[in-house]
């Protein structure tokens, strides 16, 4: 469903969210990271990244996953209600 | 397994992913969004949020509740390599 890996030159992975949102997973100091971030194109077309995102540890990224479920019934709620 | 939703003095819902680093569900004009941000207790004490951190829209969480699987392989991949 429009998921696709892609690389950066640097050989990191990343997928598109949306346009200049990016999910990339690399490894920084031999631990991996997975990093939640928004990019903007400069004045020379280069996409870069913003100051807008997280990087991830695998163990937070596992906590994302395992809570799933619990995250998504509570943004059901807020959508639900007139908070 | 630890988790549970707590409240900010706004009724924002939050859960701590680990000290300093939370998820938290509130809106912002009316729109619902899952922040996930890291926090530092300021010289008065109070936890204040960093600027390290993305504000999701709920079709962002979900694009990553979609792909969790996928992208959980590609981490396991990265930490399984010498990249």
């Amino acid at each position: 469903t429009g998921f696709k890996w892609q690389q950066t030159e640097d050989n990191e992975d990343y997928v598109d969210m949306r346009d200049m949102r990016r999910v990339t997973v690399r490894s920084f100091k031999k631990k991996v990271l997975i990093d939640i971030r928004d990019y903007y194109t400069d004045k020379a077309g280069e996409v870069k990244p913003t100051r807008k995102g997280i990087s991830l540890r695998p163990s937070d990224w596992q906590f994302l996953v395992d809570n799933a479920e619990e995250i998504s019934r509570k943004v059901k709620e807020w959508e639900a209600s007139e908070k």
